[in-house]
């Protein structure tokens, strides 16, 4: 018997577990010593007091009989997709409850959700990208055609930039924005040209919207289906990981709604027969402390962690002019993306950081090949560690 | 663009949404009425006190700047992987910790663990089985040979009963022992014969033991590792649902051996990679609670929890003893599999308990068409609803 031979076909190493690799063996190399993390984007605020009470409130109805929850709706639980779909009233966009799942967050969901759109498909990412894009595609058997983002198109490459003599038009349209890792962020008109041009296609859009919570900009939307047209072409998968912390908690939604069809078959439908086969659902008390996110003292208090973030945004983009660094992103988005001074290469300019001044970012080539010579730097560190790696930045490039 | 067209080959509707519906149907037409519940098989006591203190224990750490988790290992982290391997130990198990995955439950590997298998496989799959065996195969497009589980055979089928002459032989074997819904259970010398077939043809073992907590006969595999051969055929499932009371909580984990190969890619080496690329990991918080389970304490309470449930299931047996009906299970497993009386269907029993005597079971044709005249029982519900399903049951088919 042969197994899947497409997982032959996956890059030896995932870009994230390289980064932890090559610091592990600085580590090794050099006990004691302190790194400055803004490599991985993992978050390093504490869950907020709102969030906090609930999950206690839910554990403490796990002990009782009275209170205890067996299954849960495996779609997810009532209380959690009308609290989403109130939040989405908020941005404009009416919601059913039933066209919101509870997800065990954005990267459970990419790579899932593929299993509805079937075998064979042709699939467009534009690169630099999560990586997990791309490898979930590979898994899959699907043909993945790359439309490169830069400088020359803003990082927001465009409907007519498809190569589609060489392939045809694409099934599935993977858009993130604001952009994980370029921070780019599609405005409402260029969005509505990818919603167009998907209906007219036939293609489907996956919307990551897992970073809609940093866009500060007014006109940008938070979701696509803030636009006309996107119920019957788009699919929105969102996080709470950035948004309130729970990187290490885990929960997520993604939308599907109903008007959403092709060959005669109904994404939504199709979604509920895949979690009812294939999942159990969320835990109940994750789902609980999900809920704390979207109340009035949530959103205050989760608002008030971003600021934090946006504040370490502010801190690394005043070092980068400082020493007239090329860079992209960090107001609508929580990463920047710089070019790597001296034409250096990323892999080379990671190494730079990490044994010069014990910075850790994310080179850009790890997003695909056109993020060679890119850098990206997360702006989820703590205050004072960002502060200290900014100083070291000024000081290495100045 | 057509999507995945297999989701048209899954039958209309998964058969705990059809006892939903049903019972649902019923309580709005008698309004106040109290139901046993003993279909879905969910559980009825609450979680553990060391579960519990170690779960708010958990929420507290990442509460705290200094004690808060992001981003937790894909594969599970370090202190469950090591806990569970532990636990194998006491079943005469070595394992390595990265042999061990941790996972959101049963239910989801179940489905997930399809992908490294790839395209166009064999599956064989002994019926009455848990219906998302055979809805997983169908949405992923594989080929589903069903073996019958009789009284002929002890509803436990052999190798030697493979119609191997129409299909060839099988890629994927599904087993589960003790058997949902049948009760039935795999002695080591009957199971060493799958093993040794699989073995032969090349074949993988995926075993579902999620009731192995049950089993209080010895001589009975808790693990199919007890066996040789297992490590180079077989990729176990187990879930803390039934054993620990996670229905609600979720978690599980799954064991794939470093020496699982076929057409020479190594499966554990394929999981990381899947794992890693589709998920983020299983709740920081989940987890904590979950390596509760494992300690002295949680031993010692979960016991006294399947105490419980193995006295419901002794309620049971007299009730079904008393009345002269057949039945088989209640010992090594949660489940007992009755025939349904005077050659009824079993979906026209399911309505006539509830009906008549406001018991809910579940129809053994929603096992596969091989549990028509059978019915499942859980002993997961409340010690008094038990007792009073138990008298109400002698009174109707006494």
């Amino acid at each position: 018997m042969t197994p899947n031979t497409n997982y032959r076909n996956l890059k030896d190493s995932y870009l994230f577990a390289g980064i932890a690799k090559k610091t592990r063996a600085y580590l090794d190399a050099n006990p004691g010593a302190h790194l400055y993390r803004m490599g991985i984007g993992d978050v390093s605020l504490p869950l907020c007091g709102a969030v906090i009470e609930e999950l206690h409130r839910a554990v403490d109805d796990q002990a009782q009989k009275s209170t205890f929850h067996g299954y849960m709706p495996e779609v997810g639980a009532d209380f959690l997709r009308e609290a989403i779909a109130a939040y989405y009233k908020t941005h404009g966009v009416t919601l059913s409850p039933d066209e919101v799942f509870v997800s065990s967050g954005a990267s459970d969901e990419l790579g899932d959700i593929l299993d509805i759109f079937g075998r064979d498909k042709t699939v467009m990412i534009m690169e630099p990208a999560y990586p997990a894009y791309v490898d979930a595609n590979i898994i899959a058997g699907n043909t993945v055609i790359r439309l490169a983002a830069g400088e020359e198109n803003g990082f927001l490459p465009m409907p007519h930039e498809i190569p589609t003599e060489k392939y045809g038009a694409a099934d599935i349209i993977y858009i993130c924005s604001p952009n994980n890792p370029t921070g780019a962020v599609f405005s409402a008109a260029a969005l509505k040209q990818w919603i167009d041009y998907a209906n007219e296609t036939d293609a489907v859009i996956i919307f990551d919207a897992a970073y809609e919570a940093f866009i500060e900009e007014d006109g940008i939307p938070h979701s696509i289906y803030e636009l006309d047209g996107a119920d019957t072409c788009a699919i929105e998968i969102c996080s709470l990981s950035k948004t309130a912390g729970f990187t290490g908690t885990r929960c997520g939604y993604t939308v599907i709604p109903n008007a959403l069809e092709r060959g005669g078959m109904n994404f939504n439908r199709m979604w509920v027969r895949n979690r009812t086969t294939k999942t159990n659902g969320v835990s109940y008390i994750i789902q609980r402390g999900a809920a704390a996110v979207f109340t009035e003292r949530g959103q205050k208090e989760i608002r008030e962690a971003i600021a934090v973030y946006k504040q370490n945004a502010k801190v690394l983009m005043e070092a980068l002019d400082a020493v007239n660094i090329t860079y992209f992103g960090g107001k609508n988005a929580p990463y920047l993306w710089m070019k790597c001074p001296d034409n250096m290469g990323s892999w080379e300019f990671f190494d730079k950081l990490l044994n010069q001044i014990q910075v850790v970012g994310t080179p850009g080539e790890g997003f695909g090949a056109c993020g060679e010579g890119y850098f990206r730097f997360s702006t989820f560190g703590s205050p004072e560690d960002t502060a200290e790696a900014a100083k070291r930045l000024k000081m290495l490039l100045g």
